[in-house]
């Protein structure tokens, strides 16, 4: 996966934890959702999150009226404050993401997903702009400019797909383009505004923005895309089946708009996958699983070198672009399910944020990282088989040799997450695969979650611990390595402890 | 308004707590909504809520699917059941409303409200019968038969009205109430059900309720209407000015279900008035006012006398009928707006919540009730103009004499709500009103919401201790009178407190 | 252990969790404290808890002072209102220990523990009936006597032991009971009074208890003693080794009162071991291990034959008798360290309080039980070598069958604790026993204090479940078996899922 | 009392916010202390907190042992860590007192205060230095050397009372100075140590003090003494009653040390003043009441001038050091009583919290500041009678104008505590002076301690707003005034609202 390994010492970037995605943000009003990102944030922690729908309907921001025998329109921020406030609460600070559009302001009825997000342009581009800018200043004068400019605001989402832009319409999308960073800029000039926000396979897009952007003096601050691997889906209801590409393809498809735009106007700015995952279905079970986390530990160890983010397409299972959910595991997107159980992915992430920020070591199945105070921390991961063809080894060895300093002796926490450990569906499934668990079961299931846990001690040789590490199938694995200082007294005997064996 | 005063002893019924109102059941899923529930539930503590849109779409209940080749339908609980579990959580019941239509089994496409609830009748009665069996099958499976039956099951909502039930086609919803009754009683006979939840001014659809129950054997087990007083409207953009009738209005609405059903197989059934309020309109700034506070005052004395719950019509502002507010203060329904600022009418129902259980005297402006350890609690109003042409008496004052037992001093509490005090609106005004307050701003308006407090040491002669209470413009009182047991010591004396007056 | 198995039906007591023990009350005031009975509240519910020291200095209740020329005494209950309170607010009830004397009061110098607690008898019985008499009077007034009257209340600690009573003066103890017991009974006879609370091999005293009980018509309300089985010790710094009885020795010590006192006037008296453990010294590294757990838990299994409760002694290592603890493991009473760190013993109460309160069946080293749903559980232990000479079996099998009704499978989850999970003693030395841990080494104990768990689904074959157990050394284990209904829909597949094993 | 009024512009220092007192330090264990400092935390902020007996043996910390034939000491940390835990997690740093002495190591038996703190020198000065660094060596380990460092260490409290250190000898505490000022640099150099902690009028023992740290070379990093201005007491049983001195003596207090240094080395130090109030009684009932807030306003708003800290001696009525208190007015030091109810002081605290960081103007009777965003905050006193002759003036009269910014209209927020206003011991009087109040009682007094809200609007001209303010006796107010952005619509019309005045 990751083809060269590398052996030095370095500053490990942490694009992984940059941005998470969100259904739409109207849904960041529900307790469940905010007690799932309360969670992730005490455990995982990061910075941005973005997702849909901050102008559309539901969100109630444009709302046209009569007074006097003329139509105007007032711009209402009662909801987007409530999800601003509870985010910023929760550590987290907003990606805006500009749309959709109003069904006020639409041009069109076309709309994507249960939830019907109008995807046709704006009726009026003037109207549009008066939203944007009253929005922006809104924001800026509740939190402060010196808050709001550390916002990404990405216009629109996926403009080459005809289910999210009508037509597709690039030329439509670089006037809305054009009219959205202007009217941004004229609230503040520091202000990021930046896109294409491209579904996978549509690079081409790029190029044709970098021309317009230049040929129009156009200010792009930042570039997005997304990705995907995921091959043709068999359904079933309320399912989706399908076949992955290798987890290398994430690490080339982010690779691109650094390739492709070297030499343009946009060449030296940030870069951000504003969404990524295996599969694009919001019910394709393999999300559920180990071999999810397993799939994409080699993403996180190594997607940085290529781009300063990539948003894990999302944090929660509270997401409805297919409807609401119909069992409490139905292949979702979330870190989490309903109700907070942890799926395997959340342990990649929840490990991932154990790492030191001093890069040791990386191999296609291994992250070895240093923190300030010494310990180290290593990520092992067993490899999986996307094809679905073989279930991929039973087994998986792995020796690694870290530093200690300072002590003849180390602590080494291990903590595990496999088919049958730190994995909550295993259990659901055992337990008849209740649809909306009771009480007493969601209990059991937030107990599977927990990863597996061992705790050693091993000697200090020449300053490094030789680690001896078996993987199970779709094992990730985080060991943390510390130096022990034995603060037992000297009269101590654990022999004289009654049930010890004589030594 | 209360036409004959009362003197004497008595238990005074808590029909003005049994049930409280609410928005759209879906928004139970907000933080928002939960935290003024919890704040609700604490200082007041209602025993059931009341709300629309159990079964549409928001709810991702009826779930239609194909499979081999066939229709089916799915039922999901998994919002419903995060509803109920935070009810509960709460300690408040559901008082199910089974409505509105869900869009795989509705026969037309009219809908009602800001969000869209389906209001025809069932494709197919069968289905309907289905869904309603799996719904309540679902609950009592994980709340237990002994908990569901306790809650009331209300057959959907003012049949009478076109805009809720297509042509208010009162065969039609006998249809569905047959239906719908015989489908809960196939889950449990013990279970309850009811209607026909009408609006005001439709008494006559209750003698041909009562008729076709009869005539057909139709278990109903109690039966609700609704109430309300406004008058006509006049509209401003997003808000609605209308006159009210007197509130002895609401009473006598109250009192038609039991003078009606005399002599029917009704007769002897509990009576709910499962919605109240003056105005109907989401958008009346009545509702925001002291003045209301005073005009609810005789209503919630007196409406137990004449029915077993009159449901306020709703505890929250998180309402969307007329689609998300534009405003902190928009003349909501709520008791609380949007973050918890407390409105007069929050107070009444809070005052309401420290009376006794022992009525000991009632008036047209006061209540005196009696709690088992011998402290007594008045309530007193002053009277308003509901017909906006006067402001109603800048002064209103009340001579009352409440007994208290074995002490020779009583001590007095009373909290006060009136157009100065207790009163975030007026200070939200005086600030500016700002359509969403920042967070110091929401400080001050928590703090306004306040009522006056004062604390004073009353002498008791003959047993009795007498008040002489003036209440300002539309002030509602509530005063608590209690024995005093004094425990300063012999040797206190307050006149060597450095800067007391000597004495 | 438990001579004989028992099948069948019955009621299982749970004396074992009716009273647990705590250091003295005044440190209930503390935080760490508090947080501690929340967690053991939350997830054990014992129903009373039991400590020394309610009327000594620390308590501030016994308060003399001169005013005009002469001695008067005033009664303080600043502390003990807060000790209440916190306790009835986490669901736990007193269980009053009338003790030790305040200085105030006291006849001599003599005192016992770092925590000086003076153990001599009133200088005035009249003074001592006016503490008594104005304690109760004061519990009664605040909580209620309805509540009071639920509390037991125990006359002195161990006056059969010098420490503890000045010279264990028999005739001395006797009459302060007397004294005790009318000045409680005076405050109302409702109240519950017993003795003597003897320490292990004193049980003559209970005879003579009961002839002075009789002769002086003597209110006598239960009876109550204590058991330990500890042999001698062997000191070190901050720390003692000592051998165990057999842990039937607890069971035959908790029987004696009901045989001695047949016949007597107290014969039909409850009975309450209010304090019970295996070694009775705060600093003995056993009260740590998953050892203590297995060892005491054919007592938990059995004790509600012999008594009415059997409290542990006790909760929580906030524990002074020897001064403040030196390490977080130092062989303290608790179920919990400090910082709520879990003990094997804390374990071994957490599984006896899912048990079911029908017993199906009990043996040496197992006891099934059934709740009312219909899920049986089983606790299962290894045997242990109590005399320390052996280490006692690595490896014991155990095979039930349990009754599982209407389900062709069973859903199998086990919980388990042993030396090396759900052992934070174990990491703890194994990280370098470090005495004050840091933050970071906490989250590493609060984790490895975890039981392992595992889960199953196992057939059920004529109405019955297999289970074949092998426990490691010392091994405590749940095991919760209930039906599986499966809701997994028609058309799942879980082959399909990527990186399955075909089958 | 503020001789000179100040117009103009300048910082406001905070000295006032840099420390609070504590009694021992072993309370801070206790939850009803940290509830108090949560609450103290979350409204007024403190960055340092001070209080006796870190080393006395409550805390464990000296602990000598016998192993192997000799005697050997113990350094433990069980309970300080739990304390500076919680200390820093309510974000507040310990200002480090290094006393009293532990008994193991004390040279004698006396004591001072109830709880018994032993003020002899140490039998051995070695041993004590050992403890100082063993303490020191451990706060850095735990909690890092950047944060130790920022920590002020003291040395002892008040050598020169014979009740603090035996015979109030200074040659003594000059070697006790210096042994721990030389310990305490042995561990980090930049670690800051200090003394000489004098009570009031001992300033002579300054110049000694700066004379022996330049003889000898003694470290020191900061200067410290206390400030009280209490008179000749009158005892009544739990009770003092004393006359005070102007407050102005406080701040002449405060302004010796930098006198008498000039000239020394120690001239350029920070002086904190580690203790001040107005009586050093713990039962003196002033502390209780509005006069004292209104005597210490002005020592508020000038103490600053003059040092760099004074501490308010203490936060908290949870405080024994004439043993646990017998009522819940009793006269304490507190800022807030048991269960957290505020006193007057308490709100003068939080209204100085409130306060901006520019200095507009400073009178005899006013303080007016400016935030950065504007903002005016204005703290206005009632002058007091501190020779308790006469009770001072019953009204104050106080006109100000203040600039507001960019606005026609001015919201006013007034906030103010009185003899019957934010004033729980008033309420607490008249309700019986319960000393050991009931929950109920407890929530009146929570709601009389709240101070009186006003809220207004008022005209800016010449961007200049005139406040005309009437104190009543006692008063301590605090007006705070912000320019009025309307947003109400232009087609508001308050008049439409029922029950308004026509105008």
């Amino acid at each position: 996966m990751i083809r060269v390994p590398i052996e030095g010492t370095g500053r490990f970037p942490d694009a992984w934890r940059h941005c998470v995605g969100t259904g739409r943000v109207e849904l960041a009003l529900r307790r469940d959702y905010q007690d799932s990102l309360k969670l992730l944030q005490d455990e995982i922690g990061f910075r941005y999150i973005r997702g849909h729908g901050l102008l559309s309907d539901g969100m109630g921001v444009h709302r046209p009226y009569e007074w006097e025998g003329a139509r105007r329109v007032h711009h209402s921020f009662t909801y987007v404050d409530q999800v601003v406030d509870a985010y910023l609460a929760l550590g987290i600070r907003p990606f805006l993401e500009l749309g959709f559009m109003p069904a006020g302001l639409a041009s069109g009825e076309r709309t994507v997903f249960w939830w019907r997000g109008n995807v046709t342009p704006p009726r009026s581009h003037q109207e549009w702009a008066a939203l944007v800018k009253a929005t922006l200043t809104h924001l800026v004068d509740r939190y402060g400019l010196h808050e709001v400019r550390t916002w990404p605001i990405e216009v629109w989402n996926e403009p080459n797909l005809p289910d999210f832009w009508e037509g597709a319409d690039e030329k439509a999308y670089h006037r809305l383009y054009e009219v959205t960073a202007r009217a941004v800029k004229e609230v503040d000039a520091s202000l990021q505004v930046g896109g294409p926000a491209l579904s996978p396979g549509a690079d081409d897009w790029l190029d044709r923005f970098a021309e317009f952007a230049e040929r129009h003096d156009v200010p792009v601050d930042f570039v997005s895309k997304h990705a995907y691997t995921s091959g043709p889906a068999r359904h079933v209801p309320f399912g989706t089946h399908q076949t992955l590409g290798p987890a290398q393809g994430l690490l080339d498809q982010f690779a691109t708009p650094r390739e492709r735009l070297k030499g343009t106007r946009l060449a030296e700015l940030p870069v951000h996958i504003t969404e990524f995952n295996s599969s694009y279905r919001p019910d394709n079970p393999a999300h559920d699983t180990a071999f999810h986390a397993a799939y994409l530990a080699p993403v996180l160890a190594a997607g940085g070198d290529h781009v300063d983010s990539f948003s894990y397409w999302t944090f929660s299972d509270m997401f409805e672009e297919a409807g609401p959910p119909t069992a409490l595991f139905h292949g979702g997107f979330g870190l989490l399910t309903h109700r907070q159980v942890k799926k395997p992915a959340y342990h990649l992430y929840a490990f991932m944020a154990r790492m030191g920020d001093e890069l040791l070591r990386r191999g296609s199945d291994h992250l070895v990282t240093r923190h300030p105070d010494g310990r180290v921390t290593v990520l092992a991961w067993a490899p999986v088989d996307a094809s679905g063809e073989t279930p991929g080894p039973s087994q998986h060895r792995l020796r690694l040799s870290v530093p200690v300093e300072g002590a003849g002796e180390a602590f080494v926490r291990r903590s595990a997450v496999d088919e049958e450990h730190g994995n909550a569906r295993t259990a659901w499934q055992r337990m008849g695969s209740p649809r909306s668990p009771r009480p007493d079961q969601l209990d059991v299931l937030h107990e599977a979650a927990e990863p597996a846990r061992r705790h050693l001690r091993l000697p200090v040789e020449d300053g490094r611990v030789g680690l001896d590490l078996t993987l199970s199938r779709h094992e990730v694995t985080l060991v943390e390595v510390s130096a022990v200082v034995d603060e037992a007294p000297s009269w101590t005997d654990e022999r004289r402890l009654l049930g010890r064996e004589t030594r």
